[in-house]
């Protein structure tokens, strides 16, 4: 870590960042995605530089003891090399958010109003453990024309320094300000902190990890932030759902990949269904290795574990979901209300009414029927590239595309107009 | 002020609020609509109980020895209350931006994704002084299918709180809960910090007044807040400027009322205009009562002070003007991005490449080409209701009218579809 108090540290890569943000913003889509290949083939061209950099970091990891399902997140290899490249190349394909017009029309007075997308300016982005966000993080921050300042976890920081030193090369190379992607020293939790009280050098913050790291920026931070992704994703089976797709939806939104924000924490079944549905759905989710923890109606099945407060709550991101048995679709939308993070809820059934209800009462970024929750991802939605799954209200909710690390501003053309 | 801790008090009401914009956000353009008009009729057909309250205000501030032209704004009158309702029936008129589809598409597996507005839920606003805000913001909260948490200043105290009685009634009247619209007691700054603190209550909070206000509040909230309003706006008359117009735009922008944010506060002129064009704005503003605060340049002009970094900083919002010469519109680029506030600069100049420079270059809320500085409005944008003029980059920059006032959610529909 360099020298010096690192909130001085820290304002002085800002600072840097906004300067390098001015010629940034100002670039073409041909210049950016220029740059963006530039870094992809340095990427591959540089791997073997990466990969040793990363046996640090892995080497390190393992002393520690660090559990290998941590230790793999963290690895790189010539395929995972290979993904980060491929990661820059698709943004590099994707169309420029930049200068693109909202909104415009002339107004009665005669002057034309335009409301046009430009960048933030400077983002931060504080992440943890898998140093492919890094090579993402830098890709759509420079495509969207922001200034990135990155601040991975220590755990990866030989890895993330290694990435940076190639890609700022490549920047430069392709003709931008290597500053527009900079590495915030990982040593300390000050320079957190320091990142956290940028305001007016730092434009945005956008925390990506687990629920304590993302409370603690969201809380303590006076630049504006973008809360992502905790998910206490619900499945609520209604007595009208078709119950063999029912059946896949909860197993593919619970089983398909259990560590992430859109995979199923919790299941709904309509009361009517508690003599039928409720016990298949728990054996074959107990069959496909997950632990039911269920209130009162659901404990009486076999094997399941009986569900607090907490349980309904909780995001287990592992083989565990908790179950309830509810009234009607009211129900469900209340129990949601009182437990839900606000990510994605799914109902299923084939009533017109239910449906509409349950899409118009439940407040969360996404609203499915009859699909998965694993479908709530920039990727599946067709955005191209994903910066993170917002959980707030203001600015950006749900999957944020390229569109979302935007901010806009008004142009207004006269030919001397006064008031 | 009710009994009880601040905290408790705030707390109780948000909850309040939040169970009653469960019901409003459900509710149809027609009730909303319903409840504006009988909104404005109330106001009308109980206006000595108004004009009583705020007597008492009045009569308070004045026995305080507040300045007239504060105690002006504090009262009420015939005249504003028909204005108050007529700003009501606007927003009754305005098109319901929930429900509005943002974008919406098939996906290549036949899902159909929709990006739908939807209210945030509970708003809170902390405002100075004048009582008819109270009633703007009500109504704009409404329309928007927003609870909406008011704290007024304690100086209108009396005023609201009739205010407040007066649209509740006729809100419940037309058949929407009361608690879509309450007032905060504004006896104690506790209520305010409250309110800050409320994450998870209150989805979103909107200080408007002095920069001191809105400071504290973006600092201190843990709440996601709105920035509004502070406006350090420069004009730039460029060398190759229409001078006719660009005298009537400075005047304008300067002097046609000098309180408001978008109010110019800074005057940048070209070097090639120094013996021309500057002495005849300096002379026309100071005939217009202006006094202009000049850098070295301008200090040479008779009558003009000298200008510190301060000045060049300072929104005034009275008859005074920063002034500098600037050798190009680099350099007033660079003297913008320096002392601006980041709400509205203009350009006055009849060459194409300097507009477009100065236009991409200025990273500001609304930027102005051949306009005076106070088109930006929501009124004048065409908007119908503005809230407030947002400065930062975050959810919304510029005029907020009602989409502003929503946030989104995407509904995803299928037919049991699994990943």
């Amino acid at each position: 870590m360099p020298a010096g108090d690192p909130t001085d540290v820290v304002r002085a890569l800002a600072e840097r960042a906004r300067e390098a943000s001015h010629e940034l913003a100002l670039a073409t889509r041909a210049t950016k995605d220029a740059a963006l290949h530039a870094m992809a083939e340095a990427l591959l061209a540089r791997g073997d530089e990466l990969l040793a950099a990363n046996a640090e970091d892995v080497a390190r990891a393992e002393a520690a003891g660090t559990p290998p399902n941590v230790v793999d997140r963290l690895r790189l290899t010539d395929e995972r090399l290979v993904a980060m490249a491929q990661g820059l190349r698709d943004v590099a394909g994707l169309p420029d958010p930049v200068g693109e017009v909202v909104r415009g029309s002339t107004l009665a007075n005669g002057l034309e109003l335009r409301q046009v997308r430009v960048p933030f300016g400077v983002v931060g982005m504080i992440y943890e453990a898998r140093p492919n966000v890094t090579a993402d993080a830098a890709g759509i921050c420079l495509k969207s024309g922001n200034a990135v300042l990155l601040r991975g976890s220590s755990s990866a920081a030989s890895s993330n320094a290694a990435i940076l030193a190639v890609l700022r090369d490549a920047v430069a190379g392709a003709g931008l300000p290597a500053d527009v992607v900079q590495l915030v020293p990982a040593g300390s939790r000050e320079t957190v902190t320091a990142l956290m009280r940028a305001r007016g050098l730092v434009d945005v913050l956008v925390p990506r990890g687990g629920a304590g790291l993302i409370r603690s920026v969201v809380e303590g931070s006076t630049v504006p932030v973008i809360e992502t992704g905790v998910g206490n994703c619900h499945v609520y089976v209604d007595a009208a759902a078709d119950l063999d797709r029912a059946l896949a939806v909860v197993l593919n939104s619970k089983t398909h990949r259990t560590s992430v924000c859109n995979s199923a924490e919790s299941l709904l079944v309509h009361a009517d269904l508690v003599d039928t549905f409720l016990p298949t759905v728990v054996a074959a989710l107990q069959d496909a290795g997950v632990v039911v923890h269920g209130d009162e109606t659901v404990a009486r099945l076999p094997g399941v574990e009986p569900a607090t407060d907490e349980d309904h709550a909780r995001e287990y991101l592992s083989m565990d979901i908790s179950a309830a048995v509810v009234a009607d679709v009211d129900g469900a939308i209340a129990h949601i209300r009182r437990f839900s993070s606000g990510h994605t809820e799914a109902i299923l059934t084939r009533d017109q009414d239910a449906a509409r209800r349950f899409v118009a009462a439940v407040d969360s970024a996404a609203v499915l029927v009859n699909a998965s929750t694993r479908f709530t991802d920039g990727g599946e939605f067709g955005f191209g590239a994903e910066i993170g799954i917002s959980t707030q209200k203001l600015h950006a909710r749900g999957p944020m595309g390229l569109p979302e690390m935007t901010s806009t501003k008004y142009v207004v053309t006269g030919e001397g107009h006064v008031r």
